[in-house]
């Protein structure tokens, strides 16, 4: 894919369908574009009416061009950009951006109008970007496919932005450039009918000199894709930062309208995100300052942070910053304060926060001392400086200084701009990241943090689900089925989750024979694909004591269910060992989202999670890791650790279950919707565990809550 | 107070003691500020080495000034301050202000020093500023008493500003200037040995050019007097907007070192905040923008909100945001959207976002006629315009709409600052709020509603609260004195709060007559103040059927007590009807805050409250809104409403013991420090609420968990 995108990211001919002479029009701006940047290749304005515009070479029709075309531009009114598109199907175009907009993003008219060039354009091998679309701006070779005029004083360097706004990319563009951050590339998709984000994403990260991927996404267009670039980029240490909107109700509304997209669930998101270490924004601003700090290409060893303030009230805000996100102050030793106090005078502070107040002025050496004594220190992690006024001094202290470590440092200042006036562009493009707000820095520390968080869990993973895990499969065929208490049991046995000790009789002269080896107390439950509700249709017995009751139970059961359904194929009956307290009752349960699949749930059962949405989630698979953090983020963790009655339960054994259940989850062939153990009996520490009834639904049977609290 | 300040603020005559020459220090920039600021009174000059300073005439001493002073700066180091202020003392000047540091925020001999300099004004009526401060800055008058150059171009203004921190103060001026926001005081308070934060809030608000007050504070000097000018600011419909530090733990082991401040528990805070319409901001930039929105001077009448956008992605962001801030998206009627349609082109979204994309630029008319569409129609409490670029035509297209209209119109733009030049600035001057992000155009117009949320919610509880409620007192002794459980009862009987019919039988020969009138099954306790623990003490018999076995569980009460606690005051058994299902057990709990006094706690009693943390709190005293608000919020409400087992619970019930005790903890008279009712038996709906038992604890007395389950 990557390749292929060359000749549109750097094309040697393009052809603008509708150029126009009618200065500060689409048609113009964008044909002027390849003039005022000395593009290298050709170019051909198509307007019957000119022989040459700004410049170029004019045709009729595009057919009439004696040359190859690799891109054609369509900036042309919406009913007639299908005709474009079949000029550019007999000129044998690669590739195609429109700009026009009236398709999806209008409603089912444009949806029709916008399947029927895309079907065009498939059938032809032709790719497209848009409709709907600002198109893309290289900045590194200063080629903009774009009505945007060329007037961005164009700072290349290596962020890479893909946005599915055009005015977004644009002013996240614009803003990166104002703060001295370089661009490679601006890479706008639009309605996205067939190039989409992601496309572009995978280009940037294939792309050398892009270090660093923004993105504006208001749809996922595709979430496998989504996590297997995640991790690639994550693999090559290229951080990507992105913007996802369409959060809210309202915002999916208007994303409808918008580029007619869905949204997706946020919560689903924010997990994969987490998981796959994306830096997820609040906003363009937050996006921005992201970029910055990855451009250093400083990475952090964790997550203490020490801080030189000229202002009390300034440490403590920095202070409150920092646990909000999650950092913590470092602590600094004697030794460092005494390190400290070489220079700074004794009614300063030398605790973190480092508060050198007025007597920075005083001293042309305070300030880089300190620096250095912060950025030599083992006890610190991560240095956030605050930056008093525009003097340029000190910047170029802060540069020398970081050049001499790969600790990331981090600038701030709380004074206006008229007052810092350039020293924080000065940093900027020195690559030490500079803010003008405390919250701005102390985020940005708390996203390399996050990010090297994610680097090495993703480590750890790789080698916790290895590569090629083979798929579960079941002996029994599911078309149309449901599936019984048995089979959902046989299954979970497969995954080394143990059920009660049991067997399926249906012929009572075995049931002495066959019940032998079980011990009393038993439960009886009714095997019918039929019966789902099993004890509505009076087909469970519990507490069986002995032989007599278990086979008065036999009969009971099988009698019932013939009653309660008498068309229902009976495969048998279901004796099992009655499980004994004490335990706790768990549930876990697995649903797929729709774009990013199995999300396993667990929590503990009945009013819990009913009532109290005391749930805890995550991807599938999950760690053994990851599953006890999902169980001590219950809030009914206590009850497991003996705080209600002094009795400590098997979360070890919990957590298996849970790492087991989400590779079920993650190889289970079939067109499966819902998983379920409940309730997963969680006996007391070093007594095991035990899934007393399962679920699992099919897409293509209906719903079947198979069996019942014992 | 308020008039009283005012020779610190406007003072006619001045001492710099420790004026210097030096350009650049302290005592230079002070006194050359009245010079360059063409300070209107008389300026002395305390130096003994100089005649003359910055034109003005110098002294060797205080003392040898031969007029009256009527602020004396004191910029001297730390131990030649006392000498200062015995000389103030002797020239009985009104008011001194000590730049200098080296006091209480320097540990427990600054304190000392601080202690003594302190007691010598208060023997002398001399109201000091500091030490550790900034001091003063009067906008208006043109008046500084500090050491920052005057080299701001200071604009006067609406806006006054109270800070704890100089630098802070000095900082949040400097960015409301930036924005062309005047100012009409800068008041800073350093380590505020007397004059504080709410002393100078309390001047702002009595003065006339004063409409929003910005106040910076690392502690609160005085819950009560924050919260009494608080109302009083609201009754005035003077927003106050504050900045408040060292939430986090770093945060306030930061502010110790800072300016030796206790800074208190951040979410009583929030709710003090909450119920006072003081509107809290998150940092520096939070508080300008909110001085900003507040200048204005507009008050939405709800929180339905309209947005015209030129890019689809705003839009969207638009949407997301007001949503995380709590506003509505407005619905417009197709009559709105009809008129819109008059001149927005008909591929133009007229839905809300009114997305209008770059036609804007194509109509002169477009922007101006959607801005008066929506501001005229009442589906929209606030219009929120995204504006493109730095067109002063749009700007004052917004301001010309804005002088016919009273409702909010708030600004923001997406571009960066060289393209949108000065058009901010523009609107800002013109008490148009403008943003140069979409998140803060959202906190923006979420803090309107929420301060009129705040007032109209004020208006409320002036009426149910009242002005003089009586003060409840108890007809026994508590010096030193356990309260028993009976007596705990008879004060929530005082209050409406039923309890368990019952009796206190403290002679034998009496239980037949006295325990008559009771309902059989019924419950004994001990009474003693020396026995709080009744259980371990034996002193408890549930589920007594009959005379005889009351007869018994007295005696064996009254033997078991008797062996536990040889030497214990026996005041008898309290026997008392047994309360019967179904029910839910309730807790209510009260605290006092050391700052802000009573908060009032609920939950579901055991697990909820212990395990699952869900509880309810409230600032006392409540309304019933509040009541049932508090209820309605605890996650285990579903349990009230029949969710479990059908059955309902009477929550307005539960509500009234609610607001009863709210009531009980603002007018208990005495020391006391908790007070509790658990469990709370809360019937099914219509059969009423019991306090089962409680406890009431004292400062001079110890805990004394009185009684135990039933």
């Amino acid at each position: 894919m990557s390749n292929k995108l060359e000749s549109y990211i750097r094309p040697n001919s393009v052809a603008v369908i509708g150029a126009s002479t009618r200065k500060g029009s689409i048609g113009n701006t964008t044909i002027k574009n390849f003039k005022d940047l000395n593009f290298k290749g050709k170019v051909y304005g198509i307007n019957p009416r000119y022989d040459e515009i700004e410049g170029f070479q004019c045709f009729g029709s595009l057919t009439d061009v004696p040359a190859e075309i690799d891109v054609a531009i369509i900036a042309v009114a919406s009913h007639l950009v299908e005709a474009a598109i079949r000029d550019c199907v007999t000129k044998r175009v690669k590739f195609v951006v429109i700009f026009s907009s009236g398709f999806a993003e209008k409603g089912e008219e444009g949806l029709q109008k916008q399947n029927e060039i895309l079907r065009l354009c498939k059938e032809n091998d032709i790719r497209v970007v848009g409709p709907n679309t600002l198109g893309a701006f290289n900045i590194k070779d200063q080629i903009f496919l774009s009505f945007t005029p060329a007037t961005i004083d164009g700072i290349s360097g290596e962020i890479g932005i893909v946005s599915q706004s055009g005015a977004t990319g644009s002013i996240i563009m614009g803003m990166a450039m104002e703060e001295k951050l370089g661009v490679t590339y601006t890479l706008t998709t639009g309605n996205q009918m067939d190039l989409n984000t992601i496309d572009f994403m995978e280009f940037l990260i294939s792309d050398e000199d892009t270090k660093i991927i923004g993105t504006y996404l208001e749809a996922v267009p595709d979430g496998d894709k989504l996590r297997d670039l995640a991790d690639k980029a994550l693999v090559e240490h290229k951080p990507i930062v992105m913007l996802k909107t369409g959060r809210s109700e309202a915002g999916q509304k208007a994303a409808l309208s918008h580029t007619a997209s869905l949204t997706g669930s946020s919560r689903v998101f924010e997990m994969v995100t987490y998981r796959h270490g994306i830096t997820l924004v609040n906003g363009i601003d937050g996006m921005v300052d992201a970029l910055k700090v990855f451009r250093s290409g400083k990475r952090p060893a964790g997550n203490r942070v020490a801080t030189v303030v000229i202002s009390g009230a300034t440490g403590i805000m920095v202070a409150d910053k920092l646990e909000d996100h999650g950092l913590k102050m470092a602590t600094l030793s004697q030794e460092t304060q005494n390190k400290l106090l070489e220079v700074v005078p004794s009614y300063c502070s030398v605790l973190n926060p480092v508060d050198i107040g007025q007597t920075l002025l005083d001293n042309p050496i305070l300030y880089k001392h300190c620096i250095e004594t912060l950025v030599e220190t083992d006890e610190v992690d991560i240095v956030i400086l605050h930056l008093p006024i525009g003097i340029e001094k000190f910047a170029y202290d802060i540069i020398e200084v970081a050049k001499g470590t790969d600790k990331p440092i981090i600038v701030m200042h709380t004074c206006p701009e008229q007052v810092i006036g350039n020293v924080r562009k000065i940093l900027n493009e020195n690559y030490i990241p500079a803010y003008n707000s405390i919250e701005s820095a102390a985020e940005a520390a708390s996203h390399l943090v996050f990010y090297e968080d994610a680097y090495n869990n993703y480590q750890i993973n790789r080698l916790t689900f290895g590569e090629d895990q083979s798929k579960v499969t079941f002996d029994f065929d599911l078309k149309g089925q449901t599936v019984t208490e048995p089979q959902v049991k046989s299954i979970l046995n497969q995954m080394n989750i143990p059920t009660p000790k049991g067997v399926v009789i249906n012929d009572v002269t075995k049931l002495i024979d066959q019940s032998k080896h079980l011990t009393y107390p038993l439960v009886a439950k009714i095997v019918s694909p039929e019966i789902t509700h099993k004890s509505d249709a009076g087909g469970v017995v519990l507490g069986i004591k002995d032989l007599d009751s278990l086979m008065n139970a036999f009969h009971t059961i099988i009698q019932n269910a013939k009653e309660y359904a008498p068309n229902a194929i009976i495969e048998g009956v279901l004796i099992e060992e009655m499980v004994e307290g004490p335990f706790l009752e768990a549930f876990i349960g697995v649903k797929k989202d729709p774009i990013f699949g199995p999300v396993i749930l667990c929590g503990l059962g009945g009013i819990y999670v009913e009532i109290m949405k005391d749930v805890s989630q995550s991807l599938a698979p999950i760690s053994r890791q990851d599953a006890l953090r999902m169980i001590q983020q219950l809030k009914s963790y206590p009850l497991f650790t003996g705080v209600r009655n002094g009795l400590k339960y098997n979360v070890e054994g919990f957590a298996e279950v849970l790492v087991n259940l989400s590779n079920l989850a993650v190889n289970l062939e079939g067109n499966w919707t819902e998983l379920e153990i409940n309730p997963l009996i969680v006996f007391e520490e070093g007594k095991g565990v035990m899934a007393l009834d399962g679920l699992l639904t099919f897409a293509s049977s209906e719903k079947t809550k198979d069996g019942v609290l014992q």
